[in-house]
C-alpha cells in the first residue's frame, strides 16, 4: 500500500464519504484509504438482514462498490460505474463485521478498472469487478 | 405474464418481502408478482443518494436482486444468489420512482437464471443478470 | 427489427465480418442484420468441443460477443467491448445449430450497452450482457 | 504455489487438455499446473484477429475459462461454468505472448469460484472472474 500524500484529498475523501446519504443509510465507514486502494467496514445487524437472518447480498454489493469507486478517487480522479459484477462466496451471519478492501487495476483516459473482495471475518464472502467511466480530475 | 394461482404462496411472499428488514431499510417494494416474475418499486429521496445527489447504484443492484430473488419464489423454490452482474445505463435523478422487473430465464435442478430491468420512469437505468442455487422448495 | 436502410453499411458490414480472422477461425457465419440488432449462427462440429464432447463455453462468448459488437456497427459507430458477462444455461450438443441474437440497449456519448442470447435449436444456451466503449463513427 | 503431488493427475489434465479439440484450435498451451492455479499461454498470430489486426476479445475470454477450470481440476473436482465475466483493460496487439493465470478463489460442496488475470506481455489486458457447478471427482 503506497501512502496519500495529499492531505487535502485525503480530507476531501472522508468529507465526502460521511456526506453520502446512502453511505450513512447502510452504516458504511471508510476505514482506510492508500494510493488506487480503499478499505470499507460495515458492522452488521437486524437491519441488513433477509429473511434467512443472513446479510442481504444488496450489501456485499454496496460495499464492494464503495471500496472500489474510493479506491478510484484516491488517485484524484472520478469514476461512474459502469458494471459492476459480484460472486457471492459464502452467506455472512448477522452481527458479523465486513469488510471491502477495492483496489485499482487499471487507470485508463476512458476507463477505470477494479476489483473488490469482501470479508466476514477471514472468510471471503464477496468477489467483485467492476469498470467506470473516468470522468476527470476531482474538484476539491 | 401468467398469474399465480396460489393464493397461500403469494400471501407468503409479501409477507416474507415485508419482513425482510434490508427491504424495509431501504424502502423497496413488492408491486405485483406472477409466474416467474417479479416487479419491484422504490420512492427515492435524500437516503438513496450519492454525492452527486444521484441515486447510488447499490441501490439499483439490489432492486434487480430482489425482483429476481421474489421472481424465482414464484415459482415454488428458493434461489440462493451465486453471481450478480449489472450494467448502469443513465443514471437516476433523486425523486424518481423506480421499477425493477426481475424475470426467471431457466430453472434447473441446480442454478437458476434471471434477469431484470430497472427503471427510473420510462428510462432503462440498470441491466442485470444473476445466477442462483436452487436450494428446493419453499417451505410455507 | 427495423431494416437498415443505408446499402453501404450493410455492404461494409458482411465484408467486414467476412475478414475477421478470428470469425473465420471458428466458423461463426453473419446471418441478419437490423437496426440495433445482429444475429450469427454457427454449425458446430468435432473441432468446438470440451473434452465432454459438449461445445465449448469460448464459442458461447465468442458468438455473443460478435452478435452484441455488430449489433452496435449497424448504428453506424464502433464499440470496444469494455466487459462482457455470460450465464451459461445449458449445455449444447456437437452438431447442433447455435444462434446468437444480439441487441443495443443504450447508445450512448461514450458508453454503448447490448444484451445477446445464445440458442442451440429451441433451447436457451447463453445469457449474454456486456458495455462497448463508443469510438466513433464507422469509416467506410 | 503448492505443487500438485498426485503424478496421475498431473498426467491426466495435461492429456485432456491435449484433447480438447477447441483448446487445440485456437492454439491454447497448458504451461503450468499447482494446487488451485493453472497457467495457459496463446502465441498470437493474424488468426486470432478482429478488423482492427488486434486480438479478438473472444480469445481472452477463452483463455481465462480455461486457466480457471483447468485451476479447478487441479483440485481433483471437475467444474461446469455457470457464470463468467470477463473485463477487456487494454488491446493486446497480434503476434503478442499471451498468458492467462487462473486460481480457485473458494471449492464449495456445490460452487466453486475462480478468478484469472491475462497477460500481453507485462501488460493486463483482461480480467476475469467466474463461478462454476462442482460435478464432483474427477475421474481418472
Amino acid at each position: 500500500m503506497e501512502k496519500l500524500s495529499d492531505p487535502g484529498l485525503i480530507q476531501y475523501i472522508y468529507d465526502t464519504v460521511e456526506k453520502t446519504a446512502f453511505y450513512q443509510l447502510v452504516g458504511l465507514q471508510l476505514q482506510s484509504i492508500a494510493k488506487g486502494e480503499a478499505v470499507f467496514t460495515l458492522q452488521t445487524d437486524e437491519r441488513h438482514t433477509n429473511p434467512a437472518s443472513l446479510i442481504h447480498g444488496g450489501i456485499i454489493m454496496a460495499m464492494a462498490d464503495a471500496a472500489m469507486g474510493n479506491a478510484i478517487r484516491s488517485l484524484g480522479v472520478m469514476g461512474v460505474t459502469v458494471d459492476c459484477s459480484t460472486a457471492f462466496l459464502a452467506a455472512a451471519p448477522v452481527g458479523s463485521l465486513l469488510e471491502a478492501r477495492g483496489r485499482v487495476l487499471k487507470q485508463g483516459k476512458n476507463m477505470i478498472f477494479a476489483e473488490a473482495y469482501v470479508y466476514s471475518g477471514e472468510q471471503l464472502v464477496g468477489h467483485c469487478k467492476a469498470s467506470f467511466f473516468n470522468t476527470g480530475p476531482l474538484q476539491y
